[in-house]
């Protein structure tokens, strides 16, 4: 029946006022506003329907977002909207296409990286699209290690120009989005070569292809690296190939704001520190811990509502069966998801936060907050996109076999998500660079040396490396200050064990190497740490709405205490707990199941998420799944006819026994 | 250069007999040679050519998979292959299609469900595919919950017919593989109903489509339920939707074999046990576990290759860069799946002698054995294929940004493995019915009920809950009986204490249900204990070929040090190890990390897989990577222009500023 509200019931449940949870989870009036009435745009506009994707080939489904992007930027212009609008508006067109580097990385690496000069010849080009560009660093055979980069800016006195080139197979642009088809200009990363020397990597602004006909110039050998992980998902997105003939560039294409050469050759430094880059660094990745918490609550909204539809097993007397969503089993495994989308948003608020302390600092020629910044998102980005990958995969599994089908929605979401966990740096090598951090804080202990921001609480290593845990009754798992001690001890105790094993050996590089695995592991203490301090922090403040704090505390209970059954190795091996009080802890995390469980509708209907953006039959709103999969399925291009192609050229043969004549 | 093998200096390095080994991994001389012979029949016929899966379109992928079953077919019949040499092509074919599942699920269920006079008249068509079966078991709403099938097969005495018909939306079958477009007949499961009383689910023989024209018969609704995750995958499959508007089939197409209903409408057992059914549940779900094995062992083979031949950092003074396989954090991450690979190999091979013991127990109506026999397959089933489908996910990440691309085979592998964790009992509900049987042995303690099998620990309670680990050197953690007793203790205690927990509880399912988490948590103890039992049995075999048991015995050593060190929580809650104890087994662990690093790619090769087999450019055997990933990429279809369709309509007007005019 057309709507009808099936999860119904499981809304008026709800103990906590949902509109006020949206605005929280916006992070203001304001966002949630605009947030609100663009996906309603996008939702009701039939030019940005997705739900095709997964069977389109793949020219067929390019072309397609090559109309959506460009139908995108018309509504942007006719409606006239602002940038923040325009970005939400691409944001909810949920498709992933050239203009994301265009905006994501192209502009912004040209604010951050051209001179003034630079910047107003090419920036409003930019701005109107008249030029479309990508961002070219990662080659064949270099990922992670940007100093190993192959390709070559050689300058050329004589001429004025740089000759871009490449040496080697491997040294081909492998990866960059947009480029493969879409892109008419690329900021190049390239070795800098002057007079026969070689001064590492540099960026530099390539045009590709020609403005007239969009074939590519003269040296340049460009295409698309061919399907990537999914159906839909990544395939909308062009990710390219390029290779350089010793194509030349004017001097001032050289992205001059940090480092230039001079008409004679010269190489020199400006006067604008190096450190700016860190600042880049911090706005990317608060964005990417940003879109784990979307990624990830967009799989829990699902998996949450069709675990309150589906039914299995416990009938009694011909009665309806139980709703999956009462089972324990499933609780243990989607509350805690459910409580890590809520910590990721939070903690992506305050990196927002950290992101405009730093840039403030940076103005003012403080550099000290730096590296804490430095290691503090390095190790976010890493455990955000690190949970919210295997957070959708398991979502997935909780849909049990539903959720295999395309119209799930969840394939690819998690397909088109994964990419996150390496991109932006590997979320492994990520972590090492955290434990440097860990290693060289620990060292400096009883220097004199302060620890600031996240890592403040190694100022305490004394306390926190002779202090035991004081839980006597599962309640007590409530405390704020408690829970804050435990996973700081926790931190504390493993990098400085780390460190200890680190000082056996004689070459310092080596001890790293070997016990890589155990610094990541200390790593990722610390990590958890900042996110459950956030969250704690969060609920410090006032929030307004009828019972929204007591459920986020809840939330909190269930994220924090989830992730100390999980890692319980960890507190029980640095002897800050007992086993007694750790079974405490998991008897008060049942406890917060059943309290969050008829509250957990209500909880994803907060993300405010539209049937289209969630995109999704198994998570649409109404709860009316099975008659939307029949209809759904309908739709296959193999149900065109009832007698599949291939029948009389491959089944009849077989089933008449006639194959020895037949052409296979 | 052709014919280079990249990888020989790897190979040079090994210091065990890699065709000794080949043999242990297949387990007989003979089922070597069978799968060397076939596995290269297919590789080297065109005709099975699979690198093109993930770039056609869902009707021309269904089609070729049509194509390639029936030259399979063909080929059986020319070359008189043997049953298991057939089988054999089938598996190294490596597509789902609809012949899985009529040699999988539509023949055993004749063989173990029809009586006698039944088989002989169904078996001979279906041998020969005369006919083509499918196994309609699942509906739309009904999944894990057998008993809960709506389907129903309604006795007309008047007729001496069955009415099989689908009351509601959600009794219509959904998923049935095989059941889209490709099945003439199909085993349904469906409610049967005599004189107005429901005797629960059976199964019938259902024809569905017409010999003559391949059309539905009347009363029959059937179709292909769309896309699935990822791209070719388990798309080859046309799992199927199918309704019933009250169809009739003659009574003697109920399978009888087990119960019966006479002419006259009368209900019966036969004498033959329903304890049957055990029988093919173990053998099907030692498949699964040998499937696993499998899968796994492909992935970890191309992630293994690929990290030997990728380099990242530590270049010193411009020489070449670092194997990737040589940093210990790869190695903590890949080699544990290398040894699980092995570890779900030695433990399905011993499955297959316990679906033997099972068969031969129930012909001699000896039925004792049964309910650990169940727990066992079950806890296995649920273990390696949700540790497998973990595994092939870390596997593509380990081999960085370049696993995202179909070329590299991960992705594929992943989506088309990742069903076995939901179907045939999903892994939760699995180990929630070993977590069952565990309760209920423990209940029996002290009441004289010897345990038996893998359950025989359980004997030993009283010491196992009193003994503490010996343990005070790292290589004390190489003593095979101190690792059994490490293990034994775990899951004993895990079990004892949930049970304990359990009694506090009046109601006995009430408390299941509250604590199934940590039950889950006991059963999951349980079956790792099965697992590195008989590993550790294995290799208390002789093992020809030199240093092959040497080389297992560290691969063992990496399987149950690595599983003490994740749970390391289990083992220290439970106090049987202490912190340092477990440190120690660490420090054992890198230790053997070092052993097995030069015999890492002699150990995937180990496999014997052809690349056809194993579809993966990251793992060619020849370890020529970049060449021919650059090659693969320009045979995408985007590439068929350099200038891509769409530019015209959608990239020009937008560069061009014309987009107001244009039509999107």
């Amino acid at each position: 029946m057309a709507g009808v509200d099936y999860l119904a019931d499981e809304r008026n449940k709800a103990e906590f006022d949902v509109d006020s949870m949206k605005i929280v989870w916006a992070g203001s009036r304001h966002t949630f506003e605009v947030a609100d009435r663009i996906s309603k745009l996008v939702a009701n506009d039939p030019a940005f329907r997705k739900d095709d994707r997964p069977m389109l080939p793949r020219k067929e489904l390019f072309k397609n977002t090559l109309r959506k992007a460009a139908y995108a930027w018309k509504r942007i212009i006719e409606l006239r909207l602002t940038e923040e609008e325009a970005s939400k508006l691409r944001f909810f067109v949920d498709e992933p296409a050239y203009t994301d580097l265009h905006w994501g990385m192209f502009v912004p690496a040209l604010k951050g990286q051209c001179t003034d000069e630079q910047q107003s010849k090419w920036l409003p080009l930019a701005y109107k699209m008249q030029i479309i560009g990508c961002y070219a660093q990662t080659e064949l055979g270099h990922g992670s290690n940007v100093q190993g980069l192959e390709t070559t800016a050689t300058f050329d006195p004589q001429t004025d120009e740089f000759v871009i080139h490449s040496p080697t197979l491997t040294s081909s642009k492998w990866w960059p989005g947009g480029l493969g088809k879409a892109s008419t200009h690329a900021v190049v990363y390239a070795r800098l070569i002057t007079d026969g020397k070689d001064h590492g990597v540099h960026g530099f602004i390539v045009q590709l292809r020609s403005m007239e006909d969009h074939k590519p110039l003269p040296g340049i050998t460009v295409g698309d690296i061919g399907m990537k992980f999914g159906n839909g998902a990544y395939n909308t997105m062009d990710n390219g190939v390029l290779t350089f003939d010793h194509v030349r560039i004017p001097r001032d294409q050289m992205m001059m704001r940090v480092s230039q050469v001079t008409r004679e050759g010269k190489y020199k430094q400006s006067d604008v520190p190096r450190q700016l880059v860190y600042g880049t660094m911090v706005y990317v990745r608060q964005q990417i811990v940003a879109d784990a918490s979307c990624a990830l609550s967009k799989a829990v909204c699902i998996a949450t509502r069709y675990s309150a539809v589906r039914r299995q097993f416990g009938s009694q007397n011909g009665g309806p069966e139980t709703q999956v969503i009462d089972y324990k089993t499933q609780q243990n495994r989607l509350f805690p998801l459910l409580a890590s989308a809520y910590a990721f948003r939070f903690v992506g608020e305050w990196l927002k936060w950290l992101y405009t302390d730093v840039t403030q600092r940076l103005a003012a020629n403080d550099f000290s907050t730096l590296p804490e910044a430095h290691a503090c998102t390095a190790g976010l980005k890493s455990l955000t996109t690190t949970a919210t990958a295997d957070g959708i995969e398991e979502c997935r599994k909780l849909c049990g076999g539903h959720g295999y089908l395309c119209t799930s929605g969840l394939p690819e979401l998690f397909a088109v998500y994964v990419p996150a966990c390496t991109y932006e740096g590997d979320n492994v090598v990520l972590l090492l660079q955290v434990a440097r951090f860990l290693m060289k804080t620990v060292s400096q202990i009883g220097s004199g040396k302060q620890p600031v921001g996240t890592i403040a609480y190694m100022g305490r290593v004394e306390h926190l490396l002779k202090s035991r845990c004081s839980v006597q009754r599962a309640e007590d798992w409530l405390n704020p200050s408690q829970v804050l001690e435990a996973f700081e001890a926790r931190a504390t105790r493993m990098s400085v064990s780390c460190g200890q094993n680190l000082s056996k050996f004689s070459n310092p590089e080596e001890g790293f190497a070997e016990l890589s695995a155990d610094l990541v592991e200390a790593a990722v203490a610390h990590c958890q740490l900042i996110v459950v301090s956030k969250f704690l922090e969060k609920l410090q403040q006032d929030i307004p709405g009828e019972g929204v704090k007591q459920l986020l505390q809840a939330v909190c209970g269930i994220y924090y205490l989830s992730l100390l059954h999980k890692h319980q190795g960890d507190f029980l091996a640095t002897s800050y707990i007992t086993p007694k009080q750790a079974a405490l802890a998991s008897d008060q995390l049942r406890a917060l199941y059943s309290k969050v469980r008829p509250n957990a509708i209500a909880l994803v209907d907060s993300f405010n998420y539209t049937d289209h953006f969630l995109g999704s039959i198994l998570g649409c709103y109404d709860g009316n799944v099975y008659p939307k999969l029949y209809e759904a399925a309908k739709k296959d291009p193999l149900n065109d006819t009832v007698v599949p192609d291939g029948y009389h050229e491959y089944l009849k043969p077989l089933l008449k026994q006639q194959l020895h004549s037949a052409k296979l």
